[in-house]
């Protein structure tokens, strides 16, 4: 148990840590070296191309106006000028939703701390349980100003009881007020941006085969029955795994044939650079290196031909998917939100995601398939988040010294040197913890892929999902239950469910302490860590010192990195779940709390606009996540305190207690149905008014040649444009405007016309 | 504990009972007089007017063709005659597929009774735990066949387990059959059925009141706005209460009118028929009743006019509800799939019911209040499941001789004879059970009722919800253990979730006979009760005496009844419970289960035939739900037998069945998502071939003129034919043919046209 002294240490420690990273942030980030990491969105928007820097060769690398390292704090502001409508634009609609989660942490948090602090803090300190028991067991001090000093059957417990209503009915209030911001932001979105190819397209998997008829054909048939006044187009997918090999290979031969002729003309006076033609450049016959890579381009080039060829004229190269468009949003609204076809695992149809969200490898999973892999992934990740030691307990036991002599004896002799074996002997069982932890999150990843999503977007959302199973489990249970997570998981199978938020109400006060740590070091220095980038730094600078050949290597050796909701996300959501579990039951916790949310907002807001790429525009689809998220925080924290109150014999109370999670459930059924429509459908009022608009302001917008190339496969994307248009020939023309064969033709005698075609 | 005899001479008695029942039904149903109680389903349709009968005065009343007596069972091939298809034609699908749940019962567990004796009995009675338990306590033969008899740890416990695996691959097959059958036939009765107003209308709610405009203005500007190629027109529904009281009290005058003019004409002889004006006709001045009620008529028609007027005038009176048209099956289905509004919460649109189906009390409950209603509804059928016995408890306690005497004296001397109190002393608590008991199904509709769902068919479906978890409760577990729901609760709650299935399991053995006497009284003597429709007959005959005064009446005095799926559903799916747990555990109750799904299925059949009325068509929407109940009764009897086995300590086998509670909540999701969309979405591809097909044959059809009074609200329908034009006429024409105001016409330039003045 720690003194409030040590936590003192331990708080100084952390700031002074944090005030370093920042203190090396500010001197690492106005060299103009260093301008690639720390202002990478501004070289990806555009309206950057190189560092600003003073004349001189050395002012290139190194900053030499000293006046500009004085305010070393003047990120922040910086970092809070931008509105949030420039923000927006700026960084896209989820960078700003993201934020504003930091934002509903203090909105949330701010007056709880204070009310905990004025109310709850005195009530506890007045009360003598533990001065008492002072004599007897060593009690930390934190502990008096919690809810361990209330002697038991107190009516003090009144105080507790109507915070925690107070804190619910707060919570609930500020998530209804945000959602309802959100709901708003994204509509204001949709209906403020510009066109976009998606609100024109769906997206239609498991399309049946009928055989004698192509994909192309069958879609194009289908919905020109079913849709017949709103179809106008349709882009197939193509199975390009292994054309994708091959384009990948013809970049890597062009940048080295980019480097050699750099090299060259660089130094015209050398001889003219050679390679060896045999395995990796070691071995076989010198050759010169520019005909070499030229004339290997141009066989690669030829394979590159004849496998599109092969792949636009199989018909089995097209995957059972396509994406389909339509003439105005309405159409797409209506195919994306209606059942197609009396079986109902045929044609499903959905709203396309974002071009460049689409996770193409996905496309192709028939709905069989991905029932089964829902299965498995759902048993997998129970496993994974409650067996995640066992695993690691065994590796750990295989990489010990003696086990590392059995496998490589001639490592013998440095082993069983003392000092290096006291070493290993410390550091293997860590080492592989840490790896098994750092895998963790690519495992999820790779487990939701399985899954099957469509977009990437999706991906992360449903890794976030997982990963935030995994922190509640082993992060937060782990911490106060003691025991593996298996250990508990049996402890709590063989418990009566009134026992389990008992066992773990009591541990809860005590824990408190560690978690003021966690938060410190995880919150504050890990925070401050994360502006000052250090991993994408060093690697930026070891890529520029020895794979940097061309301009083109440069540009991809920056790693500007993302917001990943994938991993912070779940982060996140623990610091709303130990800051509502904590609020009535040790609320000095708080005010740490509420530093992190304030710290990180700020890095966050300075890294999202100087540094994030916005890989995709899900337009805030993680909201009903978020919010989901921590109403479930709320509930635990309603029967933890339930669990904790009950040990405490206050009888009157606690009963009153149970109202909390009825009434909690019911507001989150309420906002679900109230809300969360906004973020699965597009109402069709809004549709009709962008189309009718849209039809007002240009009327005689060509929509079949802007969606024409909406949704190629990237794949297709590293042609050259004639290469592109031819592509765009051999797909859409022939899908458009080809008649199709009598026999396919709609039995329905409508005309097809479509809807601006009826306009006066 | 009963021995084999004992459950012989029980089954002797019920089967006795039953077969009386089944004599007096065959004597009773060839009555003429009785005709309209047994046949009724034959005059509702029309094709019967009158009791065949032979010609003479006595032959009206009673069948004197002796040789009809005979067959007495003649009546079950009847039943079976009637084809699937003829059947569907004649009592609708919902009646078809709710005879098919008996038929799964039978598929399903037919082949399981063969198994279980063959395997099962073998296994258990060889196997001698009980044998030497015997000198020690009585036990029961039923025991000796049931897995008690197994030793703990046996190997044979295997059997058991493989069975289990067996049984539940068995059902799930068969379910996964029945679901897809079902899912078919509901889709061909959509696609085959003629033209149904319901196709080509949406139900909409919570439509915004926009200040200045009627709701029949906003409807009519935001369906022509959104919907502009298929909305035709749409029916505003009026707040009738006050109308159809007026309406009500007019018909009973109108029939003491129909009364007097028959006696009067019967008896020209006798005097006019003479009234008293005063209260109920019992004082006051005598008057003649002819021209008293024809003047009494006349003055409520004015009213009604009146009051119709008023209604139809003032902009009060309509509710933010209205059913709106479509000129096609696919814009009506667009329709109602989709989102219409930002605000979530507004403009609800979905399917309408069919016309006859419409629960219109609640059609006007605001959204917030919905959701209230929901909560509140919840928490009530919480409590009324687990603390029934409370309440009845209380009342019990009050029923007593004791409080007879306090609250009524003067019946003290009665009371105090000894054969008297001894009778009222064993009587009173019972009854009080029985009134509750008979009261719950009609409490529970209340309740579904409030919760404010929109057609009689998802109220009842509802209902039977509700009273499914209380048969689980109350009768399921409450048989097995002992004790009030609520003391259950309490136990539950303190035991650990391994515990739970345990006890319960280890006490479901002792149970089998228990429930095989019930099954034996509800499930065969009780059927064979139902067709007998003693309750019916004896009223029938009762109106028949003292109140039918005119032809009309005798129609009213009728009571066909319903299939009544909210009380036959959840008794129906008990028996699959019983089934699926005992299978097992204690085979030789399957053998009772499958007499009581055949006699009750031919039972069903008869009276499904000629009997019950069709109150509505829901096409087999209550699939979905006797599946689930279907699966969760698997669930249980996996969970139970994993509780009995692990208190048998089969260490080897018992892990093993983990593994099935995963695959069946796996194997319901997937039909979920492969069929219950056929049940809750109409396709497009469906809709639009109908649509096709449809303008092909009829292609001048006036869809308006047909759906024009579609969802005429019922109190308009008792209307003479010439009020019913001026409605239709005050109503649609104006909302459909009237130019909109100007500053409410559509802001699009699109033109209104209809899709079928669009076709060549």
């Amino acid at each position: 148990m720690a003194t409030l002294e040590d936590i003192g240490v331990s708080a100084l420690i952390n700031i002074l840590s944090a005030f370093a990273f920042l203190l090396a942030f500010a001197v690492l980030r106005i060299q103009p070296v260093n301008d690639r990491v720390y202002f990478s969105k501004w070289y990806l928007s555009g309206s950057r191309r190189s560092p600003r820097h003073s004349g001189n060769t050395i002012g290139k690398f190194v900053n030499l106006n000293f006046w500009t390292y004085l305010g070393f704090l003047n990120w922040m502001p910086g970092a809070l000028k931008m509105s949030q409508s420039k923000l927006i634009e700026h960084a896209g609609l989820d960078s700003a939703v993201y934020l504003r989660i930091y934002l509903l942490g203090l909105k949330i948090f701010a007056p709880m701390t204070i009310l905990s602090i004025l109310i709850l803090v005195p009530v506890n300190v007045s009360s003598s349980t533990l001065n008492f028991l002072k004599r007897e067991l060593v009690v930390s001090d934190i502990d008096r100003i919690s809810i361990s000093n209330v002697s038991p059957g107190s009516q003090r417990f009144w105080f507790h009881l109507s915070l925690a209503y107070l804190y619910t009915l707060w919570t609930c209030y500020m998530l209804y007020k945000e959602y309802n911001t959100i709901a708003f932001m994204r509509l204001h979105y949709l209906a403020s941006q510009h066109r976009r190819v998606d609100q024109f397209t769906v997206s239609v998997k498991n399309i049946p085969i009928a055989s004698g008829h192509t994909i192309s054909e069958t879609v194009d048939h289908f919905f020109r029955t079913n849709h017949p006044n709103h179809y106008i187009g349709h882009q197939v997918v193509y199975n390009g795994n292994k054309f994708a090999r091959l384009v990948r290979k013809k970049e890597r031969l062009r940048n080295w044939l980019d480097y050699y002729q750099l090299k060259y003309e660089r130094h015209p006076e050398k001889k003219r650079p050679t390679t060896r033609r045999g395995f990796f450049g070691l071995c076989g016959e010198r050759v010169d290196s520019i005909d070499y890579y030229t004339q290997r381009i141009n066989v690669l080039e030829k394979r590159i031909q004849s496998e599109r060829q092969k792949i636009l004229n199989d018909s089995k190269g097209a995957l059972p998917v396509a994406f389909v468009s339509f003439d105005s949003r309405w159409g797409a609204a209506v195919c994306a939100q209606t059942q197609q076809s009396k079986n109902p695992t045929l044609w499903l149809t959905d709203w396309a995601p974002e071009p460049r969200d689409v996770y193409w490898q996905n496309l192709a999973i028939p709905f069989v398939s991905l029932t089964i892999r829902r299965l498995i992934i759902t048993v997998s990740v129970f496993l994974l988040v409650f067996f995640y030691m066992i695993p690691i307990a065994f590796v750990q036991s295989l990489a010990n010294l003696e086990g590392l002599e059995r496998v490589a004896p001639f490592l013998r002799t440095v082993i069983e040197l003392k000092f290096i074996k006291s070493f290993l002997q410390g550091f293997l069982p860590g080492l592989t913890l840490k790896v098994f932890l750092y895998f963790l999150p690519a495992l999820l990843m790779v487990m939701s892929k399985v899954e099957g999503h469509l977009s990437l977007s999706k991906l992360e959302r449903k890794t976030a999902e997982k990963y935030y199973y995994f922190m509640l489990v082993n992060v937060f249970l782990g911490s106060i239950v003691t025991g593996t997570a298996f250990e508990q998981l049996h402890s709590f199978l063989h418990q009566s469910p009134t026992q389990i938020p008992r066992t773990i109400g009591v541990s809860i006060p005590m824990k408190a302490t560690f978690f003021v740590t966690y938060i410190m070091v995880d919150g504050w220095a890990g925070i401050a860590g994360e502006i000052l980038r250090l991993k994408p730094l060093v690697i930026f600078h070891l890529k520029n010192m020895f794979l940097v050949k061309t301009e083109r290597d440069r540009e991809n050796a920056m790693d500007p990195g993302s917001i990943e909701l994938s991993n912070s996300l779940p982060t996140l959501q623990l610091y709303f779940l130990l800051g509502l579990v904590y609020a009535v039951v040790t609320p000095i916790l708080l005010p740490f709390i509420l530093v992190f949310f304030g710290f990180a907002y700020l890095v966050y807001r300075h890294q999202i606009i100087n540094v994030y790429n916005q890989e995709y525009e899900s337009v805030a689809a993680f909201w009903p996540h978020v919010h989901g998220r921590i109403i479930a925080s709320l509930l635990i924290s309603q029967f933890l305190l339930l669990g904790l109150l009950s040990t405490k014999k206050a009888a009157d109370s606690t009963p009153l207690l149970i109202v909390l999670p009825v009434l909690t459930i019911w507001f989150h059924k309420y906002c679900k149905s109230r809300f969360e429509p906004a973020f699965r459908k597009y109402p069709l009022e809004e549709a009709m008014a962008r189309d009718t608009m849209e039809r007002a302001e240009e009327p005689n917008l060509n929509l079949m040649a802007y969606l024409a190339d909406a949704y190629l496969h990237p794949i297709f994307q590293s042609f050259d444009d004639v290469e592109m248009g031819e592509v765009r020939v051999d797909k859409n023309l022939t899908d458009i405007a080809s008649p199709i064969d009598s026999e396919l033709s709609s039995p329905s005698p409508l005309h097809y016309v479509y809807s601006y075609e009826v306009e006066p």
